[in-house]
């Protein structure tokens, strides 16, 4: 899975501020050198331009869409109602629940409409981006053997992990 | 304002087995006969449904919607997303959250988009009617005359409420 | 509706140490160019004063109460219990429970006293005053086309939100 | 401090339903033979029935309130803004949220108007009683070997406890 | 009630860090010129301490304890367990769960065995030492218009807050 | 993608008493007609079996993994950390915290380990299935297809659900 | 380690009522053959013979403590305030928070007196047996050989279980 | 037990940010001499390093295993699982949740297969370490007298805590 000019992957979030979270899954995306595009998209408060986006979503070639929101988050099950993309959720920290409320409006969904859900905050950015990765990876053997050494990296760089005296 | 074929408040929810919860707030409707209509719109299952009903909401004549959702309730706060009219909220109770999920995907609304939300259950179906019916009876003397006299007998009824022996 | 010397809207908090949570109501009700007034009143420490308040409301011509507070907050509840007029609550963070208290305090009413609950902080008190006025603009077309303008303002800044690179 | 006509304690209720967990009060009173008066008011249904039953508690010679609610559990709060006699709450069991909410909006009175606290349901009702009479007892010897001998036998009681084979 | 040589309250907390939350007892205590003690006196670090206080309390002249405790908070408890003396227990903040243990701790007490309990934090520390003094002043009728005065001063003052422009 | 001898998935649980939630995933599989293995594995118990299953599953053929699990439910994220096929979890209600518990212990994961984490109980379950069959849709047409039929025909179910009367 | 008449394990709880919980504790005891004794010690009701119980442990023979209760469980902190002994405790289900209370009041412990803690419930009393033998075990081969049987059958059994039709 | 170069301990922790909060379990060894070892060993990321380790952790020589971990924590319950040593888990506070699902993740174990927890952070590292310290100390005369004296230093160091005046 070479990066192409249309985009495989589409990221997308409810509101600008929630990039500092989803930049963690574009960090992934870009570090796998898949085309990705990346967009906010208010579920809320931009209703007809989501609407939309994930109608289109699949006859533009995206594979799959991976969108962050915070506090009573719609936008993951709402994109997910509209398209038989997969879609994987990442609930963005609220200012006062700490992301409790974006978890459970995101990965309670109703029996029929599925979002893949993940950890609150960066990891599940990263994470979300990477579960995307290893399902493109099924029939794709090239992206199968990076996501093999991505995951040998990382255990050699957790054992060379080293603790200082008390 | 006098019961009319045109319907003036829409009961909707997400399936027809909230309607236990959701009656209550029929109930209340009815007892103060004003035109309605209830309908099973998921949010999830049925988005074209649901985008149509709300974006059409306004110029049917309807003067407000009362939506009830559980889990991760979307309903509510998509039709507050897509109409100017006010939207009131009702969590259902969910099967192993009780409605505690349901309570954070609506309240939770971010700036600009409000769904009122009352109580989980039975209680918030009965409020959510008698807020809206109070919105109403602003402009309308007969109506509030109505309420005023609701008020009252539930005041007697309480009173009036007495304790048996130990 | 156009600003007058009475004011319609009624925006009261448990106290002074509110007002940086509750002005976001106020900033709200002054874009729309409504008259209101907005007063301390706390529940537990001036009883009298918040039963005195609650039930001239509506004589007074009052349209609406917006009620802040936090903790064990039963300013908002006190006054729906009081007043036939539609009560709009904004719970308040508070300092250990992060508004979580506030929250169940508020939306939890039992049947018959509805108060209309929003999100937690500074969301929930833009949100209240916004769905206060959608009620107001039933019935004042002037006020409903200032608010479809509202809306599609900030449809227009969320479109027009973009995303640096990571 | 001997039983008269003239109640000592009062214990109120929002609700005829709250008497099943309530009672657990007034037995422990009866068992104390200390005068008490039981009635249900609803700080929501009746805020005027509950302002005056505040307001002349003290007058008409009660020594404090044990009061019960479930929900958004107002009545200990407002009881206790009202009058300067010592406030016993107990949080009823709620239908959806067990109680949580209940104890959250009976103990997390802000500074300035104490509502002293129980456990959640039956135990809760119990302890309110039991913590008003160890109060009462501080200037009554009489009642104050009542409560040591309680306390004997409760102690014997559960000393005498056995546990069967597995 | 005159202050004495001989204390009539005991304030007692688990830890010295736990002083900045409990000094708002000791400050309200001081404002009604009622005699008291103060100590660390940990449930756990040091029980036999903590059970000779307990069980001398009463004959040492103490009318009411505060004890205030974080996390496990078992010294409200067990004080309790071991004097027919009323108890008063203030949840002191815990580090990671903001003192929803220590509440939960406190209050969930079993049938028998009363602890009032607070709100968590200051207002809680406050409070205790409010309510304990409502009791004392039952029989006070000086103490009793100490505290009606504190009262008045109370609701003067949050008339008096005003709110600044937004 | 053709029913045949060697299975797509593997469809994996904790304990025999999962099923009753997990049939809820082999249930969706076989309407797909999609071949799949269904067994008991043990993080906790089983912990060579659960090593071994997950560490062969690639090279066995499966293409994906669904895994349930309650309590402090660790066979989703194991089986996660040993092999790079995408995993699925499922939160299984427990007995005493509803499936809070399962839910965090499956959807934290750290940074680098994804799970896709699901709904509590039968909802997740459908849903995990219905997820991982988008995922091998993407580059199956004839099962894209029949996606799209069972997302119709669901939309078809839930617009034709009615209310009864009151 | 074989079974004498002098106990080596004490297996106490609050209530009699904690029996059909703490019973599966006394269960694997037994099937490992070590001596115990089994007793209702509550802390709350019976604070002289917890402290006597836990100050002669050590001097008894004993070689650890397990400890259930419920609610504000102060039962395992107390008695590991007082004995050098290993505390086990177990948190017995409460009737309204399902135990969650206990587990807090047993876990939240201070540095310095530990208590360790599993799981709410019957799961949980299985677990601290197992655990306080194994402990025993480090220095015992026969007891090690005997719960490394224990574990292999545990695992056979585990592994044959198989899973029915849909 | 004297410090030797065969460790008698494991302390274990799922990434080097542990080391903050389990270094507080480091320190209470090395005051009580004892040999032991540190390691960062992730469930998630080195699954295979963490078999090895549990697999002859029993063999090598270790006594018992302190394991720390956040979030999805399940390196405490996967080392449970693989070795019949004793297994002490420490929940590591997490950026969002603030180690709620650090402790459920760790404490819900089921049947079968125990670890002893510790609350949340460095009080849970601290009580860790003395809770198998205590296990260690049964049979060993001079670590328990050491215990002891370390337990009465403790109770003086709590005596002498004063408070400053308000």
């Amino acid at each position: 899975m070479q990066k192409s000019d249309s985009p495989l992957i589409g990221l997308v979030m409810g509101s600008s501020s929630d990039w500092e979270v989803m930049r963690h899954a574009a960090s992934v995306i870009e570090d796998f050198n898949i085309s990705y595009e990346k967009r906010v998209i208010s579920a809320h408060r931009m209703p007809k331009e989501m609407f939309e986006y994930a109608t289109l979503a699949s006859e533009r070639g995206l594979k799959g869409i991976i969108a962050g929101a915070g506090g009573a988050a719609h936008l993951p099950g709402m994109l997910a109602s509209l398209t038989e993309l997969p879609v994987f959720g990442v609930p963005v920290p609220s200012k006062y629940l700490s992301g409790e409320d974006s978890l459970l409006s995101i990965v309670q969904m109703p029996k029929g409409i599925p979002v893949a859900t993940f950890a609150i905050g960066e990891a599940g950015a990263t994470n979300a981006a990477l579960h995307l990765i290893a399902n493109l990876a099924i029939y794709d053997s090239q992206l199968c053997n990076k996501l093999r050494q991505f995951r040998k990296n990382q255990n050699h760089l957790a054992c060379s992990m080293t603790l200082p005296p008390i």
